[in-house]
């Protein structure tokens, strides 16, 4: 697993694909800044008038309801409509889930358009699958991610998407065995926007590889691991996301393997 | 003093406020980034269809007018009417006031809902008291501080919110006697938005304090102290606003009290 | 020529212009702070109902496509429509020019509201000229900015502005000879927007010199030479924008002159 692993993070440097992100306006810049460090070429663009041509162009799509409303959510929509039509993987990342209706509201609509891949927090995957009623405390996970896990497999039978819960532990729910990846720290969680950026270098590793397992894997393993590592030359959170695009960037094959601890 | 306002600090730290953030497009990332390394928890949404919602699940509204348009406003007016109708503390940050009359249109608006804190620089306070009809030059501020103190003093008698006047000297505008901070750096207008930051702070600190006074104060002393401290490690405005964080997340106790320099 | 250059670099720090941006959510914090670095005063706004009083109050008008939509687009021509009637300097950065038909259907509307200056890497001047048909991948260059030359000689020759093709060797092209800058570093291009960095300071440069060529030259010269002695300094693209905003802040004549490499 460990070389194949590496082999999409040397495919994404290498192919640097096209990653078209319809996202919050909190993350833009991090998020942007994420997917050039691992290789990948960010575009952000939600205009109605582009949306079927820009998702064409790309070879994925992340789309991220942080900061909704209504112009937007139909960009996603029609977004996520394109993505299915012309089979590329799209990724969703359904911040703040169950904290409004709203959001619960334009969330079903998307995940009835069959998303690739779905990447949140406990309680937004808790919330998503509505396997719980509780409200979520905003974007910040409140349930354990292990809670989660009967969600995750809810949601990936409903829509076939690999499904990743984030917290101390990382699972990866899909048709093989579920994964857990133990890197990371806590100060990553200090960090606005880190779980976004794994959903947006999700869609990066979906644009080089049809495993879409591995896919969700490689990148939430190569994010975790540089934030450890980053973690360790830190003093607290604003070098801690200076040092984590640092380490995305120069991360080597040997650093990747010695450091990751994952179960399958 | 000292010890009040340690103690709101550590408040924050343990109680992590939810704080929902109207605000600016240029400063979203860093306000969240403030929040998040002081303890706070940030959530940034502004669509029509949840404001309501939103507003009701948090423990402070921050409305930030920096770059509002016609669907902001709206958004911002209807959120400062919900926290208004259930008593939940609001602050407003009258960013640019003055410098357009929409701008003033707008604030007008805003500040007849009764923010429960306004935060300004000198010439934002000055316009928005219609103290002084010369315009602003924009967000940075030209009058001093110094001069904005009876603009102050009549948006308090106004609105009854606790003002305050950013600047070399900070001033803190009350029922109380003016409270005066000394603390900060010059470099410190050299990073955007840490002005917006400040604001963002005090709401996350009227979310765990009814004293209104201390809660501006304590939030207003620790981001001029972490600044000032980050000051003495940084070569220019980049380091600064990275070791900013760092401070705000890892400032102790004796750190704090040893810097603070305030006047009652 | 070195001599004028540092002193447009002085004249931008000491009358610290205001530059009106109405530019894309992904880098509007760290444009804000690239200018702030320089001495300059940025202000974002993009509502209609402000347009005309901000492009009255400012020095220069930066616009950059690069997240439009159809709000954002009707402000940016009527900004560049009020900022041609007022004779106010103003650029324009065709973000992701030729990715799409309807950014091409704006940036033709745009272009005709003939701007000061345009700065673009080689795909986008390509498409902007209509000198190729290929489609850009996107908002990175995939063309030799040599073979732009062409492209950005027929813009300069239709709109009298002055045209910068920012690649490995950058050229800024106006009715003087071909000038050539070869600082800055590959590394750059894994930190998000500081092409559109670029183009906002060439706008705090027009606004202190009537010559737009020495504007556009000392703006690019600054930023790469910036760049390139933070890259000495960094471990990757996280450090390299930090470093970058510090040097910007402190650079020195000594330095400035020692580094700049140019062909005119």
């Amino acid at each position: 697993m460990k070389n194949h692993l590496w082999k999409h993070i040397l495919a994404v440097r290498t192919q640097s694909p096209l990653v078209h992100n319809i996202t919050n306006y909190v993350v833009m810049n991090n998020t942007a800044n994420a997917l050039l460090a691992i290789g990948a070429s960010p575009i952000m663009a939600h205009a109605r008038e582009e949306i079927d041509e820009m998702v064409a162009l790309c070879g994925a799509l992340v789309v991220n309801i942080g900061t909704l409303d209504h112009a937007w959510s139909d960009a996603m929509l029609k977004a996520g409509h394109r993505a299915q039509s012309l089979e590329k993987p799209w990724i969703l990342d359904p911040v703040g889930a169950g904290a409004t209706s709203y959001r619960d509201q334009i969330l079903s609509r998307l995940v009835a358009l069959r998303p690739t891949a779905i990447r949140g927090n406990a309680s937004e995957i808790l919330a998503l699958a509505k396997a719980n009623q509780s409200r979520t405390k905003g974007v910040d996970s409140t349930a354990q991610s292990e809670e989660a896990l009967d969600a995750a497999k809810a949601l990936h039978e409903l829509t076939g998407a690999v499904v990743g819960i984030s917290g101390e532990t990382d699972f990866i729910v899909s048709d093989q065995p579920v994964i857990q990846i133990h890197n990371g720290t806590p100060l990553m969680t200090r960090v606005t926007g880190l779980g976004c950026s794994a959903t947006a270098l999700i869609g990066a590793f979906l644009a080089v590889t049809e495993n879409k397992t591995e896919a969700m894997t490689a990148a939430i393993a190569l994010l975790s691991i540089a934030g450890e590592l980053a973690e360790k030359i830190s003093d607290g959170p604003g070098s801690l996301q200076m040092k984590l695009l640092d380490k995305l960037y120069n991360l080597t094959e040997d650093e990747f393997k010695n450091t990751l601890r994952i179960e399958c």
